[in-house]
């Protein structure tokens, strides 16, 4: 089955203290997009301008992304730049400049309102509402979020999480939502606010499920070097929709190894800038170090 | 086989924001031999003041704790208080009163000098060495250490390491040590320094072992409050060492499992003011809590 993803396509112009990248393909969208292609058909929805390199379109295309929903219009791609940290924990941001982003309204082709998996990557919650009204009883709809619309959209993203059936988002996200430092705590709070699925991505420490069989612990990839962290949390929820649109099986029969791919599919963003080396890897690469994980997880 | 266990005994005076408790008994060598007392014979080396309460030495007694090696001194017994910030990781020091603890010189009794398993738990460096000069050919030697020893007796720690088997420190002190902020990049640093196995805790996030079978990634048990996390630290490597004594077969066959029920050891300690829910656990509720553990990773 396919995946359809909508979310942020961005030219990302990155420092970190030992290189500066500029105007690389990123956005929410495009990380998850490319995660989720290693494992099944993506149509992606967003916007670029004009300006959008070819090279970037013709990227997408090799992952066989369906690109019929990505409107290209007149005037700029959005364009976002950052600076990290040594730790590469904190990030600040230099630069947003929206460009055709700040109208964008996310209009779906007909052939994709019956997308069987849907990943609403982080957006505005409003985009995300009013891409969902377009769908036809999906099966499975996860979306992902950030500090900023619990800073400026609570509302919305508060209408939002009833309408899904899983929520994604990082510990400190979790802890500004419910105003709880215990990850299990925040996890008990956000069920209630709706999803039955909920996931709290702990960066370098993995990630905690939560959901109708309880508890799942999910480990990250061991990574001796982070290039940049950038776009890590979409190629997590990317790879963890593309595993679910193609596995055999129950949800709850496949959630806790569609993690893993996740996480597994977000180390190797880690190890380049943007989708430099995410989009130099293939499936067996994946396949390779989820084995590995199991290695290094049993006892 | 036994551990032999020496380290800090003190009386702690914790207070957090839901609580307060005075003269609690604690110091690290108190909850790593309470913690390996659940697998196997401990013997503790230590010194208490002449106000030690009866109580708490009944309870090293009801664990079936060795107290030949605890020194009982005119004075006062080392006392410590401090108190947690709400998110119960950072925490403050309120008072130490050193009390008999200033000038303890650990002497083993002969019997114990034979010990195969023996666990330097946190205390300063010197009087680590000072435990070890006296030791014949022990099997496997295991130190903790934390931040004060790193700022203040760094060139003892240093000279310690290579006379280690396995050195345990949590992440902001392997931080510290190494100047690394990726943790897999600290553990081989601190392989440099000379111990074969090396664990870096994370507190809620769990712990890695790094060893000559290659990482393991140990994870936390879920817990949903965290009453009081002191001397958790000293439950995880004492749980661990004392499963190591009486495993069957080599050490890199049971690390990881003995890592699994240290953690898991430490779980209980987080559950109460100092020791008090670890001494009301018996052996078959961790053995539960690993059983679920086993759950709770499996994908």
């Amino acid at each position: 089955m396919s995946v359809l993803i909508v979310g942020s396509t961005a030219l990302d112009s990155i420092k970190t203290p030992n290189a500066e990248n500029p105007r690389l393909l990123g956005g929410s969208a495009s990380h998850a997009a490319v995660a989720a292609s290693f494992f099944s058909p993506v149509k992606l929805i967003g916007v670029v301008g004009e300006d959008f390199p070819k090279k970037y379109l013709q990227l997408y295309q090799r992952h066989k992304i369906d690109l019929e929903g990505l409107q290209i219009l007149p005037g700029k791609t959005f364009h976002w730049s950052g600076e990290y940290e040594a730790n590469m924990n904190n990030r600040r941001t230099l630069a947003t400049e929206l460009g055709v982003f700040e109208t964008f309204t996310p209009t779906l082709p007909k052939a994709h309102q019956d997308t069987p998996f849907v990943l609403l990557a982080n957006i505005a919650p409003a985009l995300q509402h009013h891409v969902l009204d377009q769908m036809r009883r999906p099966k499975f709809v996860v979306a992902d979020t950030m500090d900023l619309w619990l800073n400026i959209a609570l509302p919305d993203l508060l209408k939002l999480l009833p309408r899904l059936d899983g929520f994604v988002l990082n510990d400190s996200e979790a802890q500004q939502l419910t105003r709880e430092d215990n990850v299990f705590a925040a996890l008990e709070k956000i069920h209630k606010l709706g999803p039955k699925y909920v996931i709290i991505k702990k960066g370098s420490h993995g990630s905690i499920l939560s959901g109708p069989k309880g508890f799942f612990i999910c480990p990250a990839y061991p990574l001796h070097t982070v290039e940049d962290p950038t776009g890590a949390g979409d190629s997590f929820v990317g790879g963890m929709m593309g595993y679910l649109a193609t596995a055999k099986g129950s949800i709850d029969d496949n959630i806790r190894r569609a993690m893993v791919y996740g996480s597994v599919t977000a180390s190797f963003c880690c190890e380049g800038f943007g989708l430099t080396r995410t989009t130099k890897i293939k499936r067996a690469d994946i396949d390779r170090r989820v084995k590995e994980l199991e290695k290094l997880t049993k006892f």
